[in-house]
């Protein structure tokens, strides 16, 4: 890990000692700002307010989290009070409670003044084996790329939001497969829908850009017709919370990318480490669906100040994920390898 | 037909007698600017630039661009070159087509001297033939609306785009219906999605709120999420082009809708006059899709000018329609019924 931001190293968190720094993904791609996290406080807004983002990043930060509460006051209690703090930031992503339950597991077995160093080590170790989960998926990935190469080159990839490097500690998730590709010499170019309302997509391009990997950004109703038309190779996206059933919490949009996917005969993978599989939860029907702030959706930037006033009037529902039915789902690409979304079980049978 | 806009009476264009008016729905829903059209290229400039927008109202536009440019030189040649003009503008909304054909059949027919008069005659009578199409198809669509309500009150419809009285003559297509149920005293409440890049949904939402309807703004990403969670009774979409065989082209995005009603029991009905059926265009495959500016895409606005510098260089592409397969339509509702898509040339045999 470095120990500052540099532009040749980007990360979207580093975890010193004592210290966070993430970047603040609110300000992307329009301007490349850090941020010192110093307080419990700070962590749970960062999370709340998406300067950080993406599942396996929200787990990491929560586990820095902890670690930021622990400095001042390692007690039981406090450990319990900054877990549900963060714990209520947000919902969907289960890599939140799952990074959580590690540390408190982790810490409560500890007396109170072998807390404090226990819990960086901790949240050092959750970043870096979800920066190796991450490698593995890229390489399990680039092959089901590399098996489709033979039809053409470059090879379309759809993506959705962004499950890159900024999404994780690093390499990314349905990012991490093209990232191998790109690096083993395979054609691949990346259709990047926009996602509205919060336009993740242009830190998608962002990052593509940065990686020199050609990409075009779509809106996200063109992703049908792209498909209709032949233009898309296979689609791969993250994943915020996998229920036991192969089921797919993700970001908002997904869903339907998954229909047309099927509908035309397009592969449909979804990249994810083992933390964002809730084996306590059977279905897809009992994964909580964040609802977020109208704002997102009515403030449409740079209209006069009366347009605005108006618009806060306007009725919005504002859902941030949906579900994907593991039927729709060609596979889930984790750190184990790829498994039939129904067979997710098995890779992790001896966990 | 009103000689001048009032609030109490809003209309999307007014044929006087060598004059045009328009509500131009670029500045919409922020500023209720009308724009007077002179010459044959304000039309073809208004259509291109979607001051004007919905098929119905762009064929409107077009028989009364033929009538301006006929007001200095009624010769064949320039009616031949006033229809190439404008046949040019837009290529997906087969209406555009269908009323220069129209413009021309009875001008033709005519000595120079007597053209100018029967083309004011002419486009006045093509928005008035729309209007009663638009009346007649809220009528059937209401019945259907009405069928549904037993069920549960009130009826949620979603819709895509703006199919309302702002994209045709009077009464809209899709939202015909909507406007006809809440007339009769039938609750209903209208899922609008913001249809990026261009957010003809917010025209929608200004036209529900004036007329009183309950409504809700959601991403273009969420229509799926609402129909499986069970919040949808009806889609009703409006229409570019219809082929014969049912195929609908319609703003970017209404296919993920489709898909969507389609996977989760939800009928899904085309709305739109006999104007938008290409009886020469035998299937959707061959129906022109449009490629927009990837501008329309790339500004996301208030944004600083240097971030505005980079984005102009991000590669977009940019589909306007997309093409719904008749096999996904439940239903197309016409002025003279409603049909099957694929029972569509049944309507009109007598034609």
């Amino acid at each position: 890990m470095t120990t500052a931001f540099a532009a040749a190293e980007l990360r979207p968190i580093h975890v010193g000692d004592g210290t966070v720094t993430i970047l603040d993904q609110a300000q992307l791609p329009y301007r490349v700002e850090s941020r010192m996290l110093c307080k419990l406080e700070d962590a749970a807004h960062a999370i709340r307010a998406m300067q950080v983002r993406g599942a396996p990043l929200i787990g990491v930060t929560a586990a820095c989290g902890i670690a930021l509460a622990l400095i001042h006051d390692a007690s039981d209690s406090a450990l319990a009070a900054a877990v549900d703090m963060l714990a209520a930031t947000r919902p969907t992503a289960v890599n939140l409670r799952w990074a959580l339950a590690r540390m408190s597991a982790r810490l409560q077995t500890l007396p109170p003044p072998a807390r404090a160093n226990a819990a960086w080590d901790e949240a050092r170790a959750i970043a870096e084996e979800d920066a190796a989960s991450n490698h593995a998926i890229g390489e399990h990935g680039r092959r089901i790329i590399e098996s489709l190469a033979a039809r053409r080159l470059p090879i379309a990839v759809m993506t959705h939001c962004n499950a890159g490097w900024l999404a994780t500690a690093a390499y990314g998730t349905a990012l991490a497969p093209v990232y191998a590709a790109h690096a083993h010499g395979i054609g691949v170019h990346v259709f990047v829908s926009e996602t509205r309302p919060r336009n993740q997509g242009l830190l998608t391009t962002w990052e593509l850009g940065k990686a020199g990997v050609a990409h075009t950004l779509i809106a996200d109703n063109a992703a049908g017709h792209l498909m209709q038309r032949g233009a898309v190779d296979l689609v791969i996206v993250g994943a915020d919370r996998i229920a036991a059933n192969g089921d797919t919490a993700n970001k908002i949009g997904t869903y339907l990318k998954a229909l047309a996917a099927q509908a035309n005969g397009v592969p449909f993978y979804v990249a994810a480490p083992g933390s964002t599989i809730d084996w306590q939860c059977s279905n897809g029907r009992d994964i909580p669906i964040e609802e977020r702030d109208g704002e997102e959706l009515r403030l449409v930037r740079g209209v006069p100040a009366a347009a605005r006033i108006a618009a806060a009037d306007m009725p919005v529902a504002n859902p941030a994920f949906d579900v994907t039915p593991a039927a729709l789902v060609t596979g889930i690409i984790t750190e184990r390898g790829v498994a039939a979304a129904q067979q997710l079980a098995q890779l992790f049978t001896n966990e």
